[in-house]
């Protein structure tokens, strides 16, 4: 690709570091914030910066937060001896967005990969073994995705905690509410008849 | 969605003010930029502002350039009055890309739209006509994508300039290279049969 402008060469070029998004792409959204008026781009510069220089994380959860103790963790209504284990920020959004948990997260920060040469010390997984060994875990909910890396990683913590005596689960994996049964994979589908659940308790759903 | 922080929360706002840019991709987009070292979303921030700020435009063509007169049209070895009318600098990064045009460009910077509320007034058209009243040119290209906008803008540009004698053309419509008929649309198609090429002018192409 050949620019006419330097400036306009750095803007794509920078804008093009981020995932998914192509030169093409790129140059598409800049020559947007050419025809939109200066302070819409002043503002997008401005948040985003404030945002990676200021951004502070939860010092119980590691959840995005602006103060110490996020508004999960500091809200008396939530059962704090329930922690959901889950892999980054998103997960807690998704899972709050159901409003049917009332318990605690604790947000790992990825999932071991070998691959990408991510170990459990570059996750909070400490943090999380330290509250089981405090006695302040009654259960642990694993939530991590049903990848390799998600099972290595949900291995990896159980065999840390094994000996304390707490309840562990993971969330249930089956056929998605309203999707036909023929177009489902067929782990899932197999999963889903493996973990059937008795007929009266569904109809109470 | 439920932010837990505002920080956050302005962040992916800002962003998925960008055309084609949802909350969910702002989200995935800004989430990425914690886990990358500070130092790239300054660079980032940084180039967007300036690039905002300083961008400049060509006197003569309009095209997005750091100087005065862009590269081309300060260029000795281009034909200075062959002029190619363009919608926006991606136009004329696409034609040079050819490296089979050797004159100017005009870059319009959009096309008339009244459902947009874009007239000829919004667009670089008088400085167009001015250059044919004064005798600059011989050949128009008019290269704008074959919309309903793209032909009222030639048209209204083709009105105010009919009485110059200069020649006019429209770049070729048809089936792309390497395309197989039967998947191309029938306008395009039908547009390929009636302004067929003979057969030994082909050979040279
Ligand atoms: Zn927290
Ligand atoms: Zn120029």
């Amino acid at each position: 690709m050949e620019f006419s402008s330097k400036l306009l060469e750095r803007a794509v070029n920078e804008m093009s570091q981020l995932p998914g998004i192509g030169k093409r792409t790129a140059l598409r959204l800049v020559l947007h914030m050419l025809r939109q008026p200066k302070e819409q781009t002043t503002a997008l510069s401005e948040a985003l910066q404030t945002m990676r220089n200021d951004v502070k994380f939860c010092k119980s959860c590691h959840n995005i937060s602006d103060v110490e103790l996020c508004e999960i963790c500091s809200n008396p209504n939530r059962i704090e001896n329930t922690i959901c284990v889950v892999e980054d920020v998103r997960d807690v959004m998704a899972i709050e967005n159901t409003s049917s948990y009332k318990g605690l997260y604790h947000v790992l920060g990825g999932k071991i990969s070998p691959m990408d040469g991510i170990g459990p010390h570059d996750l909070n997984v400490e943090s999380l073994v330290k509250k089981v060994k405090e006695g302040k875990v009654k259960e642990l909910i694993f939530a991590l995705s049903s990848t390799m890396e998600g099972d290595t990683t949900n291995f990896y913590i159980y065999k840390q905690i094994q000996d304390y005596e707490i309840l562990t689960s993971t969330i249930a994996r089956g056929i998605s509410v309203g999707d036909e049964l023929e177009y489902a994979d067929e782990i899932t589908l197999g999963r889903s008849i493996i973990n059937r659940i008795p007929f009266e308790t569904s109809l109470k759903l």
